[in-house]
């Protein structure tokens, strides 16, 4: 039986495997996925973001247990900032979640940073696919910071909770702003510090200032203790709202449209990009290149339009790269 | 006059109408790139990452002020939020660092965080390169978040500044072992709050942890406040001692050839992925892809490799996308 087809029978360290295949960037789990494709689309995405320092592992434990009290499945991907000394995650499967780790209806799992050619985003997505088949019925995708990277990873997410703390300091106007867009929900963690009224009223301010088109969803600022465990039921009734919202509007056939665009594309240009190292990988271009570059004889710009119309004949429709 | 030839004059209009015509994907852009080209190399960059918080924004013009004092012209590319009402960034040129705007050998720019087709590190690059060609001595790249986009755009800094700053709570060490790699010198702002002697001995503590190789670079942890101005010119000394250092010991021919792969693969990787959206462009390729992954009858992983083959013909050579 093929790891897929394991996956698909609910084994979990099938799954496991697989994961570690995706991570190690083996070929073999692209024939995995392509067998498991057709059994996923079933789990629910939930994208946990915000800056650090705001409890975010925290506030996806409270909700992990409160979806389990509902009697879901509930997959974490949780995304860890690499160690420069193991090469690993840093913050593990293992010293995540403890209280989950009997229980059979949580599958937890760190993703490095370690940034495989493809992009976080994209083991992310996959990761996440391999939860779905499996029989989860709840994908809980949790970043680390508040980059463009992290945006593009909540964007593959149904519901993205955006979580913020009191008094970050002057940057968080900024942030605020910038992350405005991604938001379904809006949550403003350890509630019980000075300030968090500010936040919740600054936040809701700036939503209300939007010009959101009649008829979208309109996002609301949530306030929480998750180390005390206050504000969780409110969060998950919100986080179903959004869901039902999503299904009754219709909005989710744009939304499904859109993510699967982006993930075919994802998974394009990787494949570009690898059989160029491939066909570079066959002469002397990208040390010759390097070197030009150094000396300032050739530019970056006019090389790579030599090797694209080298590797692409007549089918290189653009000059411009 | 092209625009490049203007802005190797120091013609500094012409320089930011060049950067625009950047941000905007111009394709002309491309061209007064490869002209600007051999005129770059000249610029030490000076890269600014760390969380949101940590007052870099306040470091950056303090750092400006001190090499202005030593008759350096100083270039900065700031990395902001993109604003979702405007579409542009959100901090904006004219808000920061008014005290400079009078002075010709100051240049500011904020790049949106839109991201560009090319991603935000390859337009940082080409808008570095700009400014080295304008005659800049130094020029600061500033970021906004810690992640790996971050990461990856202070790579084409010659000295990494990490700036963090007491009581970022939980995430912190986490946060720290991430970035530990890429830090050329650390800094602890706001050390007049509680925790910066803690922060800073934790710091050092990791960074004497490392097994870095023999004759390698020992990075420093600062303690700055930059409100103030306290700890600028100690800055300023430690990262004109690794420019010193890289240059010295040699290791700056390492890096200069990993920069310039770097940024050719970008551009490889740009070219090709818009050849492959302008090929699919020409039938409904991509509309028959996405609406069979929405019925979960075609897979993204053979739909991609189709596309490869038609793409590149024989000379696909990997069939793993």
């Amino acid at each position: 039986m093929t790891l897929a087809e394991q996956v698909v029978q609910g084994n979990i360290r099938a799954a496991a495997r697989l994961m570690r295949d995706i991570d190690d960037n083996r070929p073999s789990a692209v024939q995995e996925l392509k067998q498991l494709y057709p059994h996923t689309g079933q789990a629910y995405i939930i994208g946990i973001t915000g800056p650090p320092g705001a409890g975010k592992s925290t506030l996806v434990d409270q909700l992990t247990a409160s979806f389990r009290s509902r009697g879901q499945k509930v997959g974490v991907v949780a995304i860890d900032p690499t160690s420069p000394f193991t090469g690993g995650a840093i913050l593990g499967d293992r010293i995540r979640m403890n209280r989950h780790s009997c229980d059979e209806g949580v599958f937890i799992r760190s993703l490095a940073t370690r940034g495989a050619l493809g992009g976080l985003s994209r083991s992310t997505t996959d990761v996440g696919m391999v939860m779905d088949a499996l029989g989860m019925d709840i994908v809980i995708i949790e970043t680390v910071g508040v980059g463009q990277d992290e945006v593009d990873i909540v964007k593959a997410a149904h519901t993205t909770c955006v979580v913020m703390v009191p008094g970050l300091g002057d940057d968080i106007q900024a942030i605020k702003a910038g992350i405005l867009e991604i938001g379904d929900v809006f949550v403003v963690n350890k509630a019980d510090r000075d300030g968090a009224d500010r936040t919740t009223r600054e936040l809701t301010t700036m939503l209300e200032m939007r010009n959101a088109p009649e008829g979208s969803w309109n996002p609301q600022v949530l306030k929480t203790e998750a180390q005390r465990g206050s504000g969780i039921e409110e969060l998950t009734a919100e986080i179903l709202a959004h869901r039902d919202f999503l299904f009754a509007s219709g909005t989710i056939d744009n939304f499904l449209r859109e993510r699967n665009q982006r993930h075919f594309l994802d998974i394009l240009r990787d494949g570009l990009f690898r059989n160029a190292l491939a066909f570079m990988a066959g002469d002397d271009t990208l040390t010759r290149v390097v070197e030009g570059m150094g000396s300032r004889s050739i530019d970056p710009y006019s090389a790579a339009e030599v090797v694209l119309q080298d590797m692409l004949g007549n089918r290189a429709r653009l000059a411009d790269s």
